[in-house]
């Protein structure tokens, strides 16, 4: 089963290269995973996807909270959330599939924000799986030049008592 | 000068970790970093914001076609482009102050996706600098609980012969 993590850390050199490392050496995998900054300069908010068993999901939170430069680690998905993605693509449209793919993207509520040399390039912030959707739906009346995606970003509805 | 870089590379575990430690191991700053599969499982598009010098500029694109599951790597930022970030907060508004935080998500098309324990959770994708100024706006006139940031995707406009 997926779930999404939130993490919070010191916004320090090597503190990311330490996360996916624990998560790599372990054999434990990441799907997807987004690290910027927070309104704190000095501390980052990672999310990340992963997939394992409860035990196997404990059992990372656990390690995570080993690593020097981790302050919190939630996992999202035993919460009631919010998780969205943000996705890029740039596509080439089959011949005649031009007014199919606006339907499409009208469907979806994605947005075509840029056309040079007869390339899209759409934008869409929406959940993981109607991204999946979408860009299957496109897939089949396209050519994808560029498919860009962040991973979904989640956070746990109401008061948690932790900043997460 | 913060540079935005997309990275092509082989979904293999531990591909994730090469990248970064090449970064952190050179002394090479990492400001926003965001991965995720392609419409091609088996390839991940990872899109970084660094900052350095052009010739550092130029010494981490050489790194990293060195790294075995490096595919093609575009230094976005010289190319024109269309970057978008999504970033979710998660406040609570100061007294009296909600009707002001409308109009300001109105102003920066930011949308409230939820209301619980009087904790407000908002979605936004817009390039980075007008996050940073949504966000000043919005931590002048509530308390933030949680900020979540994927820093920018990018795709260069246009056929460029490389899949980036």
């Amino acid at each position: 089963m997926k779930h999404t993590k939130a993490i919070l850390l010191q916004n320090e050199s090597g503190a990311l290269t330490r996360v996916a490392s624990m998560f790599s050496t372990r054999g434990y995998n990441i799907d997807s995973l987004s690290v910027a900054p927070t309104d704190n300069p000095s501390i980052s908010r990672l999310t990340l996807v992963t997939e394992g068993s409860d035990e196997v999901i404990g059992q990372i939170t656990k390690q995570l909270y080993k690593l020097i430069d981790v302050i919190d680690v939630l996992n999202i998905s035993q919460h009631d959330h919010i998780e969205r993605e943000l996705m890029m693509i740039k596509l080439k449209a089959n011949d005649d599939k031009e007014d199919n793919i606006k339907t499409v993207l009208y469907d979806y509520s994605a947005t075509i924000v840029n056309d040079k040399d007869r390339l899209l390039i759409i934008e869409v912030m929406a959940n993981p799986l109607k991204n999946d959707n979408l860009l299957e739906a496109l897939s089949a009346m396209s050519t994808l030049v560029a498919v860009a995606r962040t991973g979904p970003l989640a956070l746990a509805k109401g008061d948690l008592k932790i900043n997460l």
